[in-house]
C-alpha cells in the first residue's frame, strides 16, 4: 500500500518547536519548500501540506516574493522548577497546583514498577494517577505506585489535597531518600489528551523510587512533563572530581 | 486531499518506546488491533502497518489464538551520568569518548543563542558542532557558541581530543558558574540521522550558559541526548525549604 505522507505529522511537530525555540531568525527566510523537502526526503506535496497547517496556526507568514517567515508566538514563560523537577519542590516554593486524582486503585504491580521497587510483579499496591495544572494549564501525569499497607492509610480525597510526603509522614514513615531518572518520552494517546498536546510530541519523563531508612520502596512515581510549561533549571558550579574538573549542581544547602 | 494514514509513525514511535520500557507485561496479550486503532482515533489498517512493522523489527510476536505478545530486548544498559548531564563529568568519571567535530566556523550569533549570552543578534562567535559517541554508538549531538577572543586561542583539532572547560582554563578564562536548562525535543533531520534515531523520536536536551567570573557568557551549548544510551540519574535526600520539605540533590561535595 502506498503511504504518501507518513512523516507529515513528525515533521509538522519537529518545525513547530524550531520555531517555538526561535531557531529561525524571524527576518530571515525559512528554507525553501524545495530545501525542507529535500531535507526530510519527502515529497513537496508532504511538505507544503506541513507548511499549510503551521500557516493556518500563525506559525508561519508566507509573503509573496519574499519567503517564508517564522512567526514565533510572544512567549508565555514556563513555570521554572529545579532541575530535581519535583512538584514537591514547587509546593516548597509556595506556588500552587491543582490536582486531578483520575485513578485510584489496589491492584498488581507489573513488571516494570515491581522491578523499580524491588518486589514480585503482581505484588497488591496502591496504584493512583494525577493531572496537575497550574492557573488551569495541566502540566503533569503522574502515575504512583505506592507500598500497600502505606497506601491503606490515606484516601484518594487526601491525595488530591496533601502532598504524598506529607500523607507518608503522617502515617508514620521516615523517608531517608530517592533515586531518579531524566528521560525525554514520546506521548501516548491518554497522556496527549489530558496534557493538551499532539500524540508523539516529546515530554520530559521523570522515574523515581523513594525509600524509607530501612531501604524499603515505598514509592515509585512515573512523571511525564509538558516541557512548554514546566522547565528544569539548575545553576552549576565547578568543583573536583577524581580524574579531573568536574561540574555539580549549586543549589545544595549547607 | 485525503491522508490515510497521518499517525502511523507516531504510534509506531510511541509503542515501540512502551515495548522498550517494558510498559506491557511479555505474559500477557498486548491491547488488540481493534482496541488500539480506537484509542489511537484512527483505522484499523492504519494500526495493522504499524503492528506489522513492530513484528517485522522482532518487538512483538503474534501467536495464533492467544493475540499479540511485547517482545522487549534483552536491554542495552544505558550509560548513566549524574543529572547534571554533562559529557564534561563523563570525563570525570574517567570514561573516554570520541568526538567528531562536524562543523567549526566564525559567523553571526542568531538570536536566540544570541539572548542566552547576552549580546547583540550578529556578533560574531565561534560556532561548532561535535558528534559524541561511546563505544562507537553516537549518544549526543551538540552545538556551541563560544566568545570569539575565546574561540581564537584553539583549533577544531584541539576540540576534538581536549575538555571545553580545559581549552577555556588554558586561555586563561577563569570559569564562575553555568546555568542550565533540561528540556525534551523532537529529533530533526540532521540530528535524527546522526545519532540514528527516527525523526520525531523524543530526545534529551539540555541548554546551558557558562559565565565567567565577570558574570559575561563564554559559552552557550545546546545537546540532544539518546535517552536509551545515556541516562541522567540522581540522588535525592530531603531536606527543608523555606514552606516544608524540600527535595535536594545529595552528591554534593561539601
Amino acid at each position: 500500500m502506498m503511504d504518501p505522507t507518513p512523516l507529515y505529522h513528525r515533521i509538522y511537530l519537529v518545525l513547530r518547536e524550531q520555531i517555538l525555540d526561535r531557531k529561525f531568525d524571524p527576518d530571515k527566510p525559512m528554507p525553501s519548500e524545495i530545501e525542507l523537502a529535500r531535507a526530510y526526503s519527502v515529497s513537496r506535496v508532504t511538505l507544503r501540506k506541513t507548511m499549510e497547517r503551521l500557516e493556518r496556526e500563525g506559525l508561519i507568514l508566507r509573503q509573496r516574493g519574499r519567503g517564508t517567515f517564522a512567526v514565533p508566538p510572544s512567549s508565555q514563560t514556563p513555570v521554572q522548577a529545579d532541575v530535581s523537577g519535583l512538584v514537591e519542590n514547587l509546593l516548597a516554593m509556595g506556588l500552587s497546583t491543582q490536582v486531578k486524582v483520575l485513578e485510584f486503585e489496589y491492584t498488581q504491580t507489573p513488571p516494570d514498577a515491581a522491578s523499580d521497587m524491588g518486589v514480585a510483579p503482581g505484588t497488591i499496591a496502591q496504584r493512583a494517577v494525577r493531572l496537575r495544572s497550574l492557573k488551569d494549564r495541566p502540566f503533569s501525569y503522574a502515575e504512583t505506585w505506592v507500598r500497600e499497607d502505606i497506601g491503606r492509610t490515606y484516601s484518594a480525597e487526601d491525595m488530591a489535597t496533601t502532598p504524598l510526603l506529607r500523607l507518608f509522614e503522617m502515617a508514620g514513615v521516615k523517608i531517608a531518600g530517592a533515586h531518579q531518572k531524566v528521560m525525554a518520552r514520546s506521548a501516548d494517546y491518554v497522556v496527549a489528551d489530558l496534557l493538551g498536546v499532539e500524540v508523539g510530541s516529546a515530554l520530559l519523563c521523570i522515574k523515581r523510587v523513594v525509600r524509607d531508612e530501612n531501604g524499603a520502596a515505598v514509592e515509585r512515581i512515573r512523571a511525564l512533563y509538558r516541557p512548554d510549561v514546566y522547565e528544569f533549571e539548575l545553576n552549576l558550579t565547578l568543583g573536583q572530581g577524581p580524574d579531573g574538573t568536574l561540574w555539580q549542581p549549586s543549589q545544595c544547602m549547607p
